[in-house]
């Protein structure tokens, strides 16, 4: 938004010191799309891939913001530094998010070594916010040993957040995440580790066993080592089953490392982030195309029949 | 799927015939994908424009199926040839859809002026199948006078059928669409006609007061004419108020012809098209680029931190 100059070495500097307002201040520096966007990113690139970016996904009601504040206290009963990012939904027309800050995560609002952050996902494509890795770098470079990603909501943004994260954990409730609605819901194919949370409640162990089930189907052990991605039960408003949590994601970090998994999956999210970005450098250009009444132009032909969108498409290629 | 050569103008002349299975042949080889599509698009261009576009949307149970079987039924009274395409949610991983062809649909199975398919929508960024704008070309130039486009499911698949849709009818039921939820979903904007079906239910009345509160507080009158989208109601499983919807759907679509909204809408829609194919293709070049190891390469150095994502894109639309 703010058009005035940024020293943005001077904001790296202080973020890496510890600084929240400085970290604050890079995350809206990326969410408002700033000039100094690109100066930012050249700044923290080489102070980037330190933390473990843990996602954390689940239909609305499993508790994720509880189980989010449980692993928070956890991670940081280990002394480690503390990144999270809330990605609410909002209206796809509004553009503003329909949530406020998280109450529940109050516990950590006092604590400086815990960056809490609520994100609108923005865009008419919904999701996940474009800004969403952006401000994953600025709290890894800002020297977080784990950040956290919590994405409300079901849907598209749980296949999102697998290109985010290192490790992607799938929070169920008993009762709502049998089996087969987990298949089609694809979420089986996401979870590196599911936890069963409210898991006090009737039938957690048949939800605990459907889940193992399906996993079990959908096994591509094709010779090369897999994961077998963990099934386990949490009360996450009293901390129950938390601990075994928190090992379970060292042992999937500590099993990707030695499987050179984790240097796939983030080479592989360095790939898709390098091609979002060109291919939002390739729209905003046709969105000028557009200004410029070439697409308009193209497009009356096509409504009226005159040609066809391939060969329109064709044409606009041309001249880009 | 096959590569067998395709005589595609005389599908095209046998699907304006009138034969359901030329234009079920048509749909296969824009759904595949075919080495035939291009030659398939320029060779409907021309026999294009005709058919009114209904997209029919709603969150699951508020009897989409079933008020689009009755809509069909009024249509076929009037002697119009229809076209129905009913796009399916499906796991974004399988790539097939979980769901089979409507059952409830078979009232019409055997009438010859009725062609009902079913989509899959495929691709990571789900809703609405990309071949599906393509599908509505064969059906509009096979003369259908009206196609009906159902998309099951919420969210993106609503925002997305507002692009492909002259008109837009957004379903809802008693108790389930009260005037805040329907403002969070975003269905507000993106309705032309409202239908609260299952209007025999308690709270009938209640939502559609709900929701024409909602309207007029979203009223953007600025001067110009403005469609004022009327609230029905239906009981579409014993056909109560289908008429007064059909009468909706003529008027709605008079007001748009008079206003040169309709053109507009049409225009708007051709862009989006052009656009989404020519990002496409470059997508598709990118995945070469990919698949050359530029992408791949310049991704391990953004990992590593040696670079940073903008700069690597910059790298890549210097090649493109």
């Amino acid at each position: 938004m703010s058009r005035r100059s940024v020293d943005v070495p001077a904001l790296v500097e202080a973020a890496r010191a510890g600084s929240p307002r400085a970290v604050a201040r890079l995350i809206s520096l990326v969410e408002d799309a700033s000039p100094a966007l690109r100066e930012v990113m050249a700044a923290l690139a080489p102070h980037s891939g330190h933390a473990h970016i843990i996602g954390i996904t689940g239909s609305p009601g499993v508790g994720k913001s509880t189980s989010t504040n449980a692993l928070v206290a956890g991670f940081r009963r280990q002394g480690k530094r503390v990144g999270v990012l809330a990605v609410d939904p909002s209206s796809p027309f509004s553009g503003g998010a329909l949530l406020g800050d998280r109450v529940r995560m109050q516990d950590h609002a006092l604590d400086p070594e815990v960056y809490i952050r609520s994100m609108a996902s923005r865009g008419h494509l919904g999701g996940l916010s474009w800004s969403t890795p952006q401000a994953l770098r600025v709290l890894d470079a800002a020297g977080c040993d784990v950040v956290l990603v919590e994405t409300v909501g079901v849907g598209q943004s749980e296949v999102e957040i697998v290109g985010m994260a290192d490790t992607t954990i799938v929070l169920l409730a008993p009762g709502m995440g049998d089996g087969i609605q987990a298949a089609k819901a694809g979420i089986l194919e996401i979870g590196d580790i599911f936890v069963v949370n409210k898991a006090d409640r009737d039938g957690a162990d048949a939800t605990v066993r459907d889940i193992r089930h399906m996993i079990s189907l959908g096994d591509r052990s094709g010779g090369e080592a897999q994961w077998r991605p963990p099934v386990m039960k949490t009360v996450a408003a009293e901390f129950q089953g938390i601990d075994e949590v928190l090992e379970a994601i060292d042992g999937h970090y500590a099993w990707m490392t030695e499987h050179g998994e984790l240097h796939r999956r983030r080479r592989r999210r360095a790939a898709d982030e390098i091609e979002s970005i060109t291919l939002a450098v390739l729209r905003a250009r046709m969105g000028d195309l557009r200004a410029g009444h070439n697409i308009e132009d193209l497009a009356e032909l096509v409504a009226e029949g005159t040609t066809d969108p391939y060969t329109a498409a064709d044409k606009i290629l041309s001249v880009l």
